[in-house]
């Protein structure tokens, strides 16, 4: 059914994203982005008893709006695939377990929202699945207490620090969707890659070497290069590390215009919102691609753009043990399609 | 290039188990399926400075030797599809991290290993992959700290708790294996089944609900009844849980005759080595079924078989937040080829 690249799937029956939702915490709902995310929350508790169970209903919410939106009534969604940064994915369980959808849990980090759409759309173009659902979600409040430290300490963050962002993104993918809808072309496997960081504050130069590696493949499988790209979109990077991307690229004589190169995570937050390195976390890339960036490709502003997420896979019992940071990523091509 | 069940993918293409292996810990070496597993760890720190590390390093020992018997180098292998029950799925990434391998991180709890093996099937049936390594692990001294109570504590244990093992299993999946070998036919992905169980120490009960949804939506997908296998094999609900399976299965009129159901836990320790209600873990269905399960299929004593996992999606944050424990479970049919 499709060819095979070293590491890169090429979808040869492409999948459409029917539809796609995003939601955005309050203080990613005062950002530079605020236009374009579908619902901004007022109350990052969204009514729950705790922060986790807010991250699920968040996740249960976009999920449904996606569905809504793609007009597949959820019990005819056959596959959700998503994950979060929570221990035992929890958000998207427990999610999942209200949903009552097939599930398939994942986890690469804050790469995972890519990771679901290589997968999903792999099923679909194998002719596994008609619909599938992806998506992946961050809460600042769970993933600060989850890996950091507990927020009532009121703990200093250094300037190389991000934040996670509280966010949800999801896209329905069909295999017989609108002719005009954005495409999934291809989708590339990371490989986990270790450079010998230990901050776990500095996510960003743990992750670059992985979205370079990444990127590099789907360069090297395709036979493309960055010119072939309207865009190419990092995940979680920050300012920090997509610095280092582009110092990568320069050291390895691979061509990356700078203006063609947009971190999520960098552009989630204006400097005085003290978000230090940039945002983070499952939902940045997902909300920020599922908001804005398939928005201006629906809307003719972009063709093809590269999406590549970006993955810590380090863990608090890691962090504890001295362990350095080991980085992951996945990228997809999504094309615009023609009317 | 496969139909489509509700939640079943049927693999038109079949992908072929090329190579298994199995990997268990001391105590479980000592059990009732000793003769049946590759590698009984004599140290169950491997020589490592943390049980974390040691889990990490039986998963990368075991996916080396799959990788050896099946003759493909590791810079050769396409795609790792692994994970365990440690936060940030540690064992899996940080294995991945050393092979150098693609890696597909997932999070199915206890049924990863089943999940491991739906997934694969699908990227090689669908043309993505030529091989895809599969597997999961788990390890008494890493579950219990993350799950429940440190050991120092020496934590009475309540007698429907069940033995997380410490234990891995791996498989290659071969787009083209040996005629002979076994073959991957059909994969069902459950759904989050969820009917309040509270006790974190009572996981057969949290999970048998799940497995008895994905052994019927197998059975109404395929139009298969239970007289169609040799054996059904769960993963570890466990002597408790797997009464309630079959309970379950009475109730609902679906004859599954008591000799026809082994389930992987109930049979990895004898009642004398105190582990209660069973062994459980990802590790245990992986390590029984590479072990025991496919090397008789390979001898002839089966020739068709239903594996099913078993997981109770917990997290520590969910059991302290007083929820309940969903459950999931996958299903893959083993054929054995014909000569």
């Amino acid at each position: 059914m499709s060819r095979l690249g070293a590491q890169t799937f090429i979808y040869e029956k492409q999948p459409t994203i029917a539809a796609h939702s995003s939601f955005a915490g309050p203080k990613e709902g005062q950002g530079p982005l605020a236009e374009w995310f579908d619902v901004i929350l007022q109350d990052d508790l969204l009514g729950q008893k705790s922060w986790e169970l807010a991250e699920s209903e968040m996740v249960r919410q976009c999920m449904e709006r996606t569905l809504n939106e793609g007009g597949i009534p959820v019990d005819q969604a056959q596959a959700m695939l998503s994950g979060d940064l929570n221990n035992q994915i929890m958000a998207s369980s427990f999610a999942a377990r209200k949903l009552g959808i097939p599930f398939l849990g994942l986890y690469g980090a804050c790469s995972t929202f890519v990771q679901s759409i290589v997968l999903g759309a792999a099923l679909i173009s194998g002719g596994f699945l008609e619909n599938a659902l992806c998506g992946a979600s961050s809460h600042f409040c769970t993933a600060e207490r989850q890996f950091r430290f507990p927020l009532e300490l009121g703990t200093q963050r250094p300037p190389q620090a991000s934040w996670t962002a509280t966010a949800c993104g999801t896209v329905l993918l069909l295999a017989d969707g609108p002719k005009d809808a954005i495409k999934v072309t291809s989708g590339t496997i990371g490989k986990v890659i270790d450079l010998d960081i230990k901050d776990a504050n500095h996510m960003g130069a743990a992750m670059a070497p992985a979205v370079f590696d990444t990127i590099s493949a789907h360069f090297s499988d395709t036979g493309r290069k960055a010119e072939d790209y309207d865009l190419i979109v990092t995940g979680d990077l920050g300012w920090i590390g997509r610095n280092l991307l582009n110092e990568l690229f320069r050291a390895a004589g691979i061509p990356v215009p700078d203006e063609k190169l947009i971190d999520c995570g960098a552009s989630l937050f204006y400097q005085e919102q003290d978000a230090h390195a940039g945002g983070s976390g499952c939902g940045c890339i997902a909300a920020v691609a599922c908001g804005c960036l398939m928005k201006r490709m629906e809307k003719g502003e972009l063709n093809r753009v590269l999406l590549a997420g970006s993955g810590a896979m380090l863990s608090p019992t890691s962090s504890q043990q001295g362990q350095s940071i080991p980085g992951i990523s996945y990228a997809v091509c999504l094309e615009r399609g023609k009317k």
